[in-house]
C-alpha cells in the first residue's frame, strides 16, 4: 500500500447501443436487449449502484464496409452494427438513475452545431446535469456515403471543422446567462432579455446567429469526452476535453501520453487536473486466476476469425478480405493509424500469425491486460493511477451486463478497500463527481439583445 | 344520438417542450416543469389513463424574431421559446407509459435524412412501436439563420426537399427486411445479410447509400404526422401523412379540407381511411357553461398584448411592432399565409380592433370553439365527426397539465358514454390504435447485399 498519489480513480463504462466488440453477444450470460429500454436501464442501475462516474455510448453513422467493400460480414456476425441512436438510449438510462453520468457519441462530421448543442443542453436539464458528449470526427468512408460524400475529408480538415463546431456549441451554451429565467406568473415576466444574446458566429464552416432556444443547463456545458490519439486529436482533446479516453498496451506508453496531454492542456491555459485521462480496460475477473483464465479462453472461443478480421479492417480501414486466411499477413504500411490498431499489426508480424489467427486474436483482444483475480486487477489499476498513467479507467465489457456485474461485485469493493474509489457520489452533477468546475458563461453582453 | 358514422374518434395531444401559446404558463394551475422529466411524464400518464392515441411536440430550431426583428419580446414573455429538443422529451414519456403514442417534430430543412431515419427507427424499437414523426418544412428565417442561411428557401423548394427527404427515410426504414435478425448464439449467425440492402439513393438533394444501421422497427415505419395547409402542403400530406393536423374556424371549411385531402390521398393510390384528419381544438371545459365562460375570461386576462402580437408576427412572418398599438392594423397583404393566421387578419378588420386588442385577442384565441360544459363540447365533436369534418381532434391545452386534467376527467367519459371513443386501447402500437396497417417493406432484393 505505497500510495504515492491522493484522490481516487474515476470509472467510466463504454457501451454500444447494439452488439459490442466481436462475439460478446454469443456469451451465455449476454443479454440481447439492444432494442428495449430494460437492457440499458438494468446496466445503468448496476453501474450506479457501484458508483461509476458515467456510462457512455460509442457510435458510428453507417455500417462498416471495409472488409470486402461490403456490409455482408458485418451484418452476418454483428460487428459494428446495428447501432441505435445513442441520444434516446442515454435518456432512458437517465430516467432509471439519479447520479450516474450519461454520455453519447455524436460526430462533428454529419450534424449541424445548433442541433447538437440543443440536444445536449436539453439532456443536461432533463438529467439534472449528468450529460457528456463524446466528440468524434469519424474515420470511415462508409459514414460519408450516407451523407452525400464518397469519402471523408482528411484528418486535418476534419479537426478544423471539429474545432469550429465546438467553438459554436460553446457559445450557444453560453447564450443564455445563468439565472436569466424569471418565471414570475404575477408580472408575466418570463425571462430577462438583457441576459440572452445572439452569438453571431461567422466562420469557415458555420454561420450561426443564435441564441440557443434552451437556457444554460445545470453543468453550464456538458462534459466533453474525446479519444483522439493523433497529433491533431491530442491537441483537440487538450483544448476541449474534460475526459480523455485512450488505449495503451504498456504503462510506459500510457505515462508518456498522460504527460503529453496534461502538458498540452497547460499550453491551452487549462488546469491539468481538469482533464481526466481514462485508458480503456476490458477486465475479465475470476474469483482466482484460474477462473479468470478459463473465462478468457471461453470468450476467445466465441470469436469467428472473419468477424475479427472485419473488425480489424474497419479499425485500420484496410480491406483484409483480399489476403489468404491461412497465410501470414504481408507487411502493410497503414497511413494515419495510431494506438492499438498499429500494435495489432506488430503483434501479428512478431508472432507469425496466419490471417485466421490474427482475426481470432484481434476479435478476442482485451484492453489493459486486466485478466485475473480482483487483487491482481486492482494492483495493476493502482500502479497505473499512482504512476500517473491514468486518472481512472474506461471499462469495456466483454459481454453485457454480465461483465459489469462481475467487475462491480468483485473489483469495486477491493478498489474501495484501498481508498482508490469513492464510497458515495460526491455531488449531483457529472462535473461534481469528476471533480471538474462548472464553467462560467462567457460575457456576451457587448452584443445587443436580439 | 343520430350517429351517421361508425367507428370512433382519435385523440392527439399537442404540446411544446417549453411554454406553449401565450400566457398559459401564468395560469395558477400551470406547472413550470419544462426542464424536468416529471412534468412530461405526469402529462403522459394523464393522457394514457384517458386512452389518448398520442401526444406530440411541436418544435422550431430558433427563437422567433419576427416582432421588431428581435428575440427580445419572445424571451421576455416566453412566446415561442425556450424549446427543448423533443427527442429526449418523448423518450422520457415512453419510459413512463406503455400504450400512449409519442410524436416529435423534426424539420426536413436543417437535418440529414440518415440521422432522422435512425432517430425514429431507434425510438420505434425503444417505445415498442409507438413513435410518430411530425414532418415540417419550417417557416421562419430565424431558423435559417442558425444554419448558415439568411433566408429559408421558397415553399416549393422546401417541399421538394421534404418529398425527397421522405423518399430517403422510407427506403432506409425498409433497408433491413422484417425478420432479418437471426441472433443464434450457438452458430454465431447474427443477421441474414441477404435481407439487408443498400438503398443507393442518388437524388437532387441527397445521396445516401445506406442501409440504415437500425433494423426495421415494430411499426415498419413511424407514423407520419403533417400539418401543411397550402397546396404544396396538402399534396405532401396526401402522399406521406398518416395523421393530418389542421385548423378550421368553421365546420364547412373543415368538411371541404377533409374531402380535399381524402381525395388527394386516393389520387396517390392510398386508402382514404388510412389518413386520419385531426383538426386542432383548445377545449375550455367547465362543469357548466358559466364556469367555462369564467375560465375563458381568466385565461384571457393572462395575455399581454405585446406577447400576442409577437406570436401573430411570428405566425404570419410580418413585423407588427412597426404599427401603433392604439390604432387599427392597416390592411396587409400577406403572401402565402393560410388557415387561421389569415382569419386573424379578417377578424381584426371586421371587428375594428386596435393593434392592442388584436394582440390580446390573438394571444387568447382558442381553436375549435370548444368552450362549455362537457355535453356541449361533445355535441360539437360528434357533429364534426359525423359530418366528416374530422376523424378526431388534436387537443391543445390552454395550460398544462391542468387543461388535460379537466378534459380527460369531464369530456372523455361523455365521449365514451356515446360510443365516440375507445374504452381500452385496441393494440400495442400507435398504428394499431390509429387503425392503420403496418407497411410492408419494399423489396430491395434486386440490389446486391453490400
Amino acid at each position: 500500500m505505497s500510495r504515492t498519489r491522493t484522490g481516487h480513480i474515476h470509472l467510466g463504462a463504454f457501451m454500444n447501443a447494439g452488439p459490442g466488440g466481436v462475439g460478446g453477444w454469443r456469451h451465455l450470460d449476454a443479454e440481447l436487449g439492444w432494442f428495449s429500454p430494460a437492457y440499458y436501464q438494468k446496466i445503468g442501475r448496476i453501474l450506479e449502484a457501484a458508483l461509476f462516474d458515467f456510462v457512455f455510448f460509442a457510435d458510428t453513422v453507417g455500417i462498416p464496409r471495409s472488409f470486402g467493400n461490403s456490409i455482408e460480414d458485418h451484418v452476418r456476425y454483428g460487428v459494428g452494427a446495428p447501432r441505435l441512436d445513442p441520444i434516446p438510449v442515454i435518456t432512458l438510462i437517465a430516467a432509471a438513475t439519479e447520479k450516474l453520468g450519461i454520455g453519447a457519441t455524436v460526430s462533428t462530421g454529419f450534424q449541424q452545431p445548433y442541433n447538437v448543442a440543443r440536444s445536449f443542453a436539453s439532456l443536461d436539464h432533463l438529467s439534472g446535469g449528468r450529460v457528456g458528449w463524446n466528440v468524434v470526427t469519424s474515420f470511415q468512408d462508409a459514414e460519408a456515403l450516407n451523407f452525400g460524400n464518397e469519402k471523408l475529408p482528411g484528418r486535418a480538415e476534419r479537426y478544423d471543422r471539429a474545432n469550429e463546431f465546438l467553438e459554436v456549441t460553446s457559445k450557444l451554451w453560453d447564450s443564455w446567462g445563468d439565472g436569466s429565467l424569471v418565471l414570475d406568473k404575477a408580472s408575466g415576466a418570463f425571462a430577462d432579455p438583457t441576459r440572452v444574446h445572439s452569438i453571431d458566429h461567422a466562420g469557415k464552416h458555420f454561420q450561426v446567429q443564435g441564441p440557443l432556444s434552451v437556457p444554460r443547463g445545470p453543468q453550464g456545458r456538458p462534459v466533453i469526452i474525446q479519444a483522439g490519439s493523433s497529433v491533431e486529436g491530442r491537441d483537440f482533446a487538450a483544448r476541449w476535453a474534460d475526459v480523455i479516453f485512450c488505449s495503451h498496451e504498456s504503462i510506459e506508453s500510457a505515462i508518456e501520453f498522460y504527460a503529453d496531454l496534461k502538458g498540452r492542456a497547460v499550453k491551452h491555459g487549462r488546469d491539468p487536473d481538469h482533464i481526466k485521462i481514462l485508458p480503456a480496460v476490458t477486465p475479465i475477473v475470476g474469483r482466482d486466476r484460474a477462473e479468470a483464465d478459463r473465462l478468457k479462453r471461453e470468450f476467445e472461443e466465441l470469436v469467428p476469425a472473419e468477424a475479427g478480421l472485419a473488425r480489424l479492417s474497419y479499425h485500420i480501414d484496410v480491406d483484409l478480405s483480399r489476403y489468404d486466411l491461412d497465410k501470414p499477413l504481408p507487411p502493410l504500411e497503414v497511413k494515419g493509424v495510431f494506438g492499438h490498431f498499429r500494435e495489432a499489426l506488430e503483434v501479428s508480424a512478431r508472432e507469425g500469425f496466419t490471417l485466421r489467427q490474427l482475426g481470432r486474436w484481434y476479435g478476442a483482444r482485451t484492453e489493459g491486460n486486466l485478466v485475473g483475480a480482483p487483487v491482481e486487477i486492482v494492483d495493476r489499476m493502482e500502479q497505473w493511477f499512482d504512476r500517473r498513467a491514468a486518472d481512472g479507467f474506461m471499462t469495456i465489457p466483454t459481454h453485457a451486463p454480465g461483465a459489469f456485474e462481475q467487475f462491480t461485485a468483485l473489483v469495486v469493493p477491493e478498489l474501495q478497500r484501498r481508498g482508490l474509489f469513492r464510497t458515495a457520489y460526491e455531488g449531483a452533477t457529472l462535473r461534481d463527481n469528476l471533480g471538474l468546475p462548472r464553467p462560467e458563461a462567457r460575457d456576451l453582453r457587448r452584443r445587443a439583445a436580439g
